[in-house]
């Protein structure tokens, strides 16, 4: 499908209000494209930058069709959306959304995504998924986990799991209950043999129609309770071109069109693939800084089919900390104790929720290393 | 007076809806500041990017008023407005304004401009004020003027000038009857020697009310028709920080806070400073990309009195080609052009008038040469 185009200024439908969205509406604005969000509140990040905002629920036909009438072309900030109903009035608005509801389908579901990489001979942790209709009780699906995985091994929600939510992990008979428990209250369960790994590390890919795919550079990223905390990088890795090459045939394969981002192990075995995220994500907000094109712009661009280069990078060393919501968060103290050299990216969230993302810092530096540092330092 | 505070964020008010709000108001969004700006329409290229927009004149008492009583503290984005008019609405509405509408008062007019020059000794050319009433007819006034100035002059209002509106350059003769229309037509004058200059060139300081003061680097600047079309820096000069040291002294005596930016001549006799803009400037968008702090960033942390560092160069070499309205400038066709290791950046206007500033492009390179040849291959 054509992208639509009926005045001089292409408009982009982003579908949902928060951070993500926030920093694709602020890249717009530069790329002359007039940014709608569609949003429940005014208030939302995204809803704060752009005069185009539309208040709406992502969740309900009316708005939605109403929402890809008044733009030229669509895409996602998060992937959780009903991908079925949004095929449905995509066409019927003949509204193109990219990356394409059918292939995000393929991806929303961790289930479908892990045969995916099963298919495409991607390293990944063993897995299976546990069936909704069972005649075993949760203490005797646990105990028959334990004998599949003896080291361990996660549950995860194949839906709506990301940052840690809906994700338990099992080491040892110690987690019983609270695996039990997990087990009793989720349907639609997939559990991964829990991987012991060096670090963890991500990287991101783009692709558009035209077919032209490029890469970003690895980094290393730190979680604390399945939450990034921070990244650094450029790094290298001896597994790392085998593994993209096999990325962009499964990429070309399911067509995908636009940013994606995989979350990686570094294990004693090589680069494994945890998991994907089907948009821009929290692993390539360092591209703001670091590369002379960011994941923000090349996620449009590949949406709008235009030309991707692959970005050169403009330091040795670059670094990105999350500024996750807690006591002493405010942002007039924090941009008056930041240092100078140290990029700061608030995302105008009112609400301080425990572990919330209400911003980043970025840095540059002659090494990685010292990149985060002056991150470090600067707390 | 303090900076008034009546909620967790602070809300910083833009007078203006031009493409310098525009970018000021997008760096308040990183800053977690709420951009108000107010402005005549909602399609200004300012009130695209803030949901914090307020339609208003800058010139209504009213709307001023109404304004002002919405934020914590506002600054300006041209200097053109009615300082005694807003002096007193700040008091009244106890919402302070910086730089100080006493401050611009001083400023706005090139006459006073050029008295402080005089004042803190700092090089400029010759000038005088034409006085309105004169007994003189504008032919008369023409002939005394040639003997007074025999390399030629240029006639400048002393309110309102700017990118070539409202001066004109007589350097023979042959522009007595464009020069006489323009005596005719304008009240108001300050005559200034014409300087044949080697090159134009520019730089930027930056001053909050702890008095702290930084300076960006020197740049070369290109100009048409009184128009700049591109800059590259970052350059030298030898005169260069005896002329700093001196525009500091006349910053801090009149108690300036905010971003200045300072166009230069460079002669056989050193370097004259030509005019000064009291606000953010386009010799300054460079520093989007080729600093570790920009000018947008710089002012608004001036504005709230945050300390200032002075910026780092992320470069050897960086250029600005300004996008101005002609034929074919089409943002979606330029986007596709745009080779890598360039940034593009649109100010979001509908109306394309000759000449008229659309947008600008950044590089980065080796050299200063260099970076200007990758936006020049663009073309």
């Amino acid at each position: 499908m054509g992208i639509k185009k009926t005045q001089s200024t292409i408009r982009l439908g982003l579908l949902g209000g928060g951070q993500l969205a926030r920093m694709l509406a602020l890249k717009c604005h530069d790329m002359s494209i007039q940014p709608y969000v569609l949003s429940p509140s005014v208030q939302d990040p995204a809803a704060q930058v752009t005069s185009f905002f539309v208040k709406g629920s992502l969740y309900s036909k009316k708005d939605l069709t109403s929402f890809l009438k008044q733009v030229d072309v669509a895409t996602f900030e998060n992937e959780f959306l009903d991908m079925s109903l949004l095929s449905k009035l995509s066409k019927d608005t003949k509204t193109p959304v990219y990356p394409s509801p059918r292939t995000m389908n393929l991806l929303q579901d961790r289930f479908k995504q892990k045969n995916l990489f099963k298919k495409y001979n991607i390293p990944t942790a063993k897995f299976i998924s546990l069936p909704i209709d069972s005649h075993k009780t949760p203490q005797q699906r646990f105990n028959q986990l334990m004998k599949l995985f003896p080291n361990g091994f996660v549950l995860k929600k194949r839906h709506q799991a990301y940052d840690g939510y809906g994700t338990c992990i099992v080491t040892s008979i110690k987690d019983k209950t609270k695996a039990v428990n997990f087990i009793k209250k989720s349907q639609d369960l997939i559990v991964e043999e829990f991987i012991p790994f060096k670090k963890e590390m991500a990287t991101i890919l783009v692709r558009n129609r035209k077919k032209q795919i490029i890469e970003l550079p690895l980094v290393h990223t730190y979680q604390e309770q399945a939450r990034c905390v921070w990244l650094k990088g450029p790094c290298q890795h001896k597994n790392k071109s085998i593994l993209i090459k096999k990325l962009k045939t499964m990429l070309k394969q399911i067509n995908y069109v636009g940013v994606i981002a995989f979350e990686l192990f570094d294990t004693s075995k090589g680069l494994l693939v945890n998991e994907l995220a089907p948009r821009v994500h929290n692993s390539g907000h360092y591209s703001l800084d670091a590369l002379s094109e960011d994941q923000f712009t090349l996620h449009i661009k590949a949406v709008l089919n235009q030309d991707l280069f692959s970005p050169v990078l403009q330091t040795k060393g670059f670094a990105m900390l999350n500024l996750l919501a807690g006591k002493q968060l405010n942002p007039q103290i924090k941009m008056a104790e930041t240092k100078k050299e140290v990029k700061l990216y608030w995302y105008g969230k009112q609400e301080h929720r425990p572990g919330r993302k209400m911003g980043h810092l970025n840095a540059l530096a002659s090494t990685p290393e010292k990149a985060l540092k002056k991150l470090k330092n600067d707390k």
